[in-house]
């Protein structure tokens, strides 16, 4: 038998190809072609549907379509669809699925109600065969290979690279990226490499062997990656985790930030990172325990898990990366095993 | 000096006669005229802005506005406009601002933003001289008189029976709400003044003394619920407390629940409430510790905090009522002043 977290490891390293499969010639084309169909259509709003890990993608989605394209997003309840029998009126609308495995019954009744609705629906999925494939009017693939761990880690990263794409094409109208952003993208699989192949994440790890609660934070595009290392280490380590935004964090749930309870704070670089500063500067008066994930030193945080600045918007592609690398590391000097945690399955049906 | 306690305790006992003040002629007559003229722009959408309990009421919100409106609807990321400068196209949308200080930058910033693309734009605040009503084209005053302890608790309840009489009316047409809705809610104050006199909730806070961490589920318009008990003991008992809709428990996070992680469950009555029996399935195969908060008893529950069984979009109305009182026993049990817990404050200016 293989050693517990080699799956997780295993998929966790195929993430710079991953990203450059995506950004291939093939795969990026499909894309563009896509985004230009959508954007001849000018959506008056985008809506996403997803669960789990995918909805933190989703969340990313939603922050660029509103940043990037101006239009307002957000991520739809699906239970007023499946367990009331709403029929939102989601004509003029861009509806994205976001799901790995495509196979949740309520995301794709969801993307079904609004496609008879009129609106445009994408599927953003790593089997393009599954059901809410067949339910949208477009898809893309995200080409990423089995995934062997239950925790999602290089579908994840693959769905964030997609919106990504799809929204920055729809951005462009022709679904051509400019020339500066195509450039970036370029060196993202490289990037990743680097940023994978960093220690410190592991190192730091025993740090959080006797915690009993941790809390992550961010703003703005940092966000999505505080929620997706709070679900990644709740699944495999089994301990409760918060995730806000570091506005919600001071709108009461700071209260629980003491220095038994880590930190994790996705610092950024533009303004959503800027902002972070008044959170720690607050965390700080409580003597909290905070571990940055940034590319400078931050004065009173006990570490930093380093990442390459990059614009903002292309962060949460490498934030998370450490993230993960602390997520395996803490799993296992807990004696747990990260590829298969016990009372979850990788397909979850709900409706 | 007032024993810990009182303030909250005084506010919550308040909440039958909140209900009654926003249901008599003047306020009632009030959001009736809003709906009635908001109603005549046939918005396409509804958006609200909210942030910590607000936002909870504000799900609320958008739960009946899907349902009951056939409209999408969403609660928008301030950080897009406050800290990244989008202007969503807001305009024949209808965008809620949802605040009991009303006293949040970025919550006006959104209001006013709106209200600049040409969307309806509605305040609902506990002070309707704050900024976030001078933002907005609509007040509704939740005449809720001054919160005297930390934790909101009768604005919360009146920001729910606000949401709810401003949307039916919308659904009316006219404002006025359909008969059998109206002698439903000529109840409310009664069935609220003895949901809140059942003193089970006291009685059972004890077992939760040397919890070191919670979990609350809810499903459709049970989730709010979760939402706002789990923010409530988490800032009255320094807690971490999870709050999941039924769907996104089993999508992974179920993992940290174990017999020593014990589970509030919203059990409901109506299709939301029927979904939570899956999840309560799942929960007991786990052996986890389950209280639920429903009209009937449940088996695999240890108990229940009892309430009226209601159509499942008044359950919120009620359900919160005992989880307030088990707040309120459970910080008392553990040595909190529930009133003012240490690290909050009661404005919480965020941009």
């Amino acid at each position: 038998m293989a050693p517990a977290g080699s799956a997780m490891a295993a998929d966790m390293s195929e993430q710079p190809d991953t990203y450059a499969r995506l950004l291939d010639a093939t795969n990026s084309a499909h894309i563009a072609e896509v985004a230009a169909q959508i954007a001849r259509r000018r959506p008056r709003r985008v809506t996403f549907t997803a669960r789990g890990t995918s909805a933190y993608a989703a969340r990313y989605g939603s922050y660029l379509a509103e940043i990037r394209l101006g239009l307002p997003a957000g991520i739809a309840a699906p239970s007023t669809v499946t367990l009331f029998g709403a029929e939102p009126g989601y004509a003029d609308e861009l509806v994205i699925g976001v799901s790995q495995s495509g196979r949740s019954p309520d995301l794709c009744e969801v993307v079904a109600a609004a496609r008879r609705a009129g609106a445009s629906t994408v599927a953003i999925t790593n089997d393009p065969t599954s059901p809410l494939a067949a339910a949208a009017e477009f898809v893309i693939d995200l080409a990423a290979g089995v995934e062997r761990a239950l925790p999602a880690t290089k579908t994840y990263t693959a769905e964030l690279l997609a919106l990504l794409l799809l929204i920055e094409g729809i951005r462009a109208g022709d679904g051509a990226l400019p020339r500066a952003e195509r450039d970036f993208l370029d060196t993202l699989p490289e990037l990743a490499r680097r940023t994978l192949a960093d220690t410190t994440a592991t190192e730091i790890a025993p740090r959080y062997r006797f915690a009993t609660s941790l809390v992550t934070t961010g703003r703005g595009y940092g966000y999505p990656t505080a929620m997706e290392v709070a679900h990644k280490i709740m699944e495999t380590s089994a301990l409760p985790v918060l995730a806000y935004s570091g506005a919600d964090l001071l709108h009461g749930p700071v209260a629980i930030v003491n220095p038994g309870v880590p930190v994790l704070l996705i610092s950024g670089t533009g303004p959503g990172g800027a902002a972070m500063g008044e959170v720690l500067a607050r965390l700080t008066t409580r003597n909290a325990d905070v571990l940055a994930v940034g590319a400078t030193d931050l004065p009173g945080t006990v570490g930093r898990l380093p990442v390459p600045e990059v614009d903002e918007r292309y962060a949460p592609l490498l934030d998370i990366l450490p993230l993960q690398r602390l997520t395996l590391a803490l799993a296992l000097v807990r004696g747990c095993d990260p590829d298969a945690p016990e009372g979850i399955t990788k397909v979850t049906p709900t409706r």
